[in-house]
């Protein structure tokens, strides 16, 4: 098939756009290396040294003897995702191209409305030309677990039938989103479905997990690392444990720690995504995939990291639970549905525990790069705050 | 109090504007203007003559002895917003500041991205403004029942409480809305639910139903009129169905007619938004407010229009359903709640009968003005298509 990955030089799209490869696919892609011009904004770096785009590229050509067809381009920009789409007339658009950091968003007033503004014109960017340039394609939209929140009940995946004075329907689950990042992709749920709805559009809207993990089976050799981001910003809190632990900083879960999250490894993501790009939603058909393995809290996290880090490597890592930056909720229930990837044959090839004995022998084997960075990882900003520049040594 | 109301130039802005200084609140609006040029955009006006804002300043001024504390300035500009908050300092700001038109948010992927764009940008600009320079004012957020969608269930005030396999939790109720506009809608909700929680700002949303007419008791002579939009992109349905009854065009409910919604007076309107600011929600609450009267199918609305029309005027106006350029159901349940607003005491006072006497008299009075743009009343456009500049003649 031909795909098109948006964001294909970040985390997930580098590593997605190297498996779908592996299974024969025609890759395009499009990035306009947005996310590591933000990372120096906060002043970090990959932990993983990735070399820049005519670097990966050139690798891939020497490595594996292929090719990426590749766009240096905005997604802001309606001209320049018209003209892709044009020219390309992919199968399958996989959008991973959108601003992802829930912190970088809520940094003051100006990241919250590029945030918003700059995720959904890249949709609707998308929608109006796939309507125009590609109406038969199928969309995977990259969006996240988080738009559910943690409500009481169980979470399903995208809708629910309920009952609500004596009256029935089939409805989406309601959405409560805690930064403007993760409102933003609940504002993109709403105009993907609208574009089902009236222009006939195939589409999966992913509510993607944290995922983890440097690897995959295609990350053959050092030149084709994808990224990996730890600081308060850009990193996951795994991440963030992670390299605690190696540059002997404490863990720092927030608050109590019992906020709890879906999972999956970045190998396993892939598998989904790449069923999900295989297994097309008919036309006109709006469908929601909940993508994690499994659930842990954010002690848990902490716990499991310091187990593996003193069992395999001896370290010794220290837990200190600190301030929650955050207004969530540090005690609650959590059970998603995750069965719509399942139906399509997912079965999951990589535990936690495995995957950080991976993680952390990177990240001990790059640890210089760490260390230059040590001042980012601790955390220093508050979402109760508008304006959180100077914590972060922003400037203007 | 001291409120100000943003898009104080509209309809329902300037209407609100009047009635809250006849009630002895110190005034202060701020208008872009941007509602009269995108009227043009689409080659129609008013079908009531209004004066420039320097010319209703000056008429309150010579009518009332009153003065309006005005700011010409975009909502989509972070400073604007800031600098009049902070010189203001509101006790209630009433945010009716937005692209307000479903089928203009559907003319083309760049009326798509601005109507988006722009509410949302307005709304946060708002959201930190107050943070930082009003944190105990009271925010009235102009909504929209569009909101909603229509389910087959009735819909409560915001918020409802459920039970889903097993468990219960109170919840935002789905939204599923029809047009990127009513979404956009959707996404400020979202934010301002999300501002409350994190920095405990005070917060009304209004799920405005249709409102209706042409005057209110402050309306007391031609220099004080507000706007009335009767186009197909600008207009309501209830509106146009008065100006083509007025100039014997047919009258077009979309498809079948049966598209119910909520509809409610202009005064009574005015009653519920000021029944919002005196009474505020307190600090950190986030409340719904379903504001309409009574709902009515297109039908219902034609065939009223045309009993009036008839019985009052003498004029005999034809009912032509035709095609639906909207992606809709065309028969549902519809049984939106409406108490919270009943609670702090409001009380109908216009019924749509009485109120479509008074519309059509003026409309009759203004008759040349409806005659110069004949062409804008029947409709062109399609939501179904993506580009719709051509049949709506805008150009480039």
């Amino acid at each position: 098939m031909k795909v098109l990955i948006t964001g294909i030089d970040g985390y997930s799209g580098w590593t997605l756009a190297l498996h779908l490869m592996s299974r024969g696919h025609d890759i395009s892609g499009i990035d306009s290396f947005v996310t590591r011009s933000r990372v120096k904004e906060v002043g970090s770096h990959s932990a993983t040294p990735i070399l820049p785009m005519a670097g990966r590229l050139k690798a891939i050509e020497n490595l594996q003897h292929k090719t990426i067809d590749f766009y240096r381009g905005d997604l802001g920009k309606w001209e320049t995702v018209r003209d892709v789409i044009r020219k390309v007339k992919p199968d399958a658009i996989v959008h991973l191209g959108e601003q992802r950091s829930a912190p970088y968003s809520m940094i003051d007033v100006h990241h919250a409305v590029e945030t918003q503004c700059q995720n959904i014109a890249s949709t609707l960017h998308i929608l109006y030309a796939m309507k125009e340039e590609a109406p038969e394609a199928h969309l995977v939209k990259m969006g996240t677990m988080g738009e559910y929140g943690t409500p009481n009940t169980d979470i399903p995946e995208g809708f629910f039938d309920i009952e609500y004075m004596g009256r029935k329907d089939r409805l989406p689950f309601p959405r409560q989103s805690s930064s403007w990042y993760h409102w933003s992709k609940v504002f993109d749920s709403g105009d993907v479905m609208l574009a089902s709805k009236i222009w006939g559009l195939a589409a999966t809207d992913v509510m993607q997990g944290v995922i983890y993990g440097t690897r995959t089976p295609e990350i053959t050799s050092k030149e084709l690392l994808t990224r990996f981001d730890f600081d308060e910003v850009w990193g996951t809190a795994l991440n963030r444990f992670c390299v605690q632990a190696v540059l002997g900083l404490p863990m720092t879960p927030y608050g109590k720690g019992g906020q709890k999250r879906g999972y999956i490894a970045l190998e396993d993501s892939m598998q989904s995504l790449t069923l999900a790009v295989e297994n097309p939603a008919p036309k006109g058909e709006y469908r929601v995939f909940n993508q994690f393995d499994a659930a842990y809290s954010v002690t848990e996290l902490a716990e499991l990291v310091k187990r593996v880090a003193k069992m395999e490597y001896g370290i010794d890592a220290k837990i200190q639970n600190t301030y929650n930056p955050r207004v969530e909720k540090e005690e609650h229930y959590y059970n998603p549905h995750h069965e719509n990837l399942l139906k399509l044959g997912y079965k999951a090839t990589r535990s936690l525990d495995e995957s950080l004995v991976e993680i952390l022998k990177d990240l001990i084997h790059y640890r210089s790069r760490l260390e230059a960075k040590r001042d980012v990882v601790m955390p220093r900003m508050d979402f109760r705050t508008s304006d959180n520049k100077q914590s972060l040594h922003i400037k203007n």
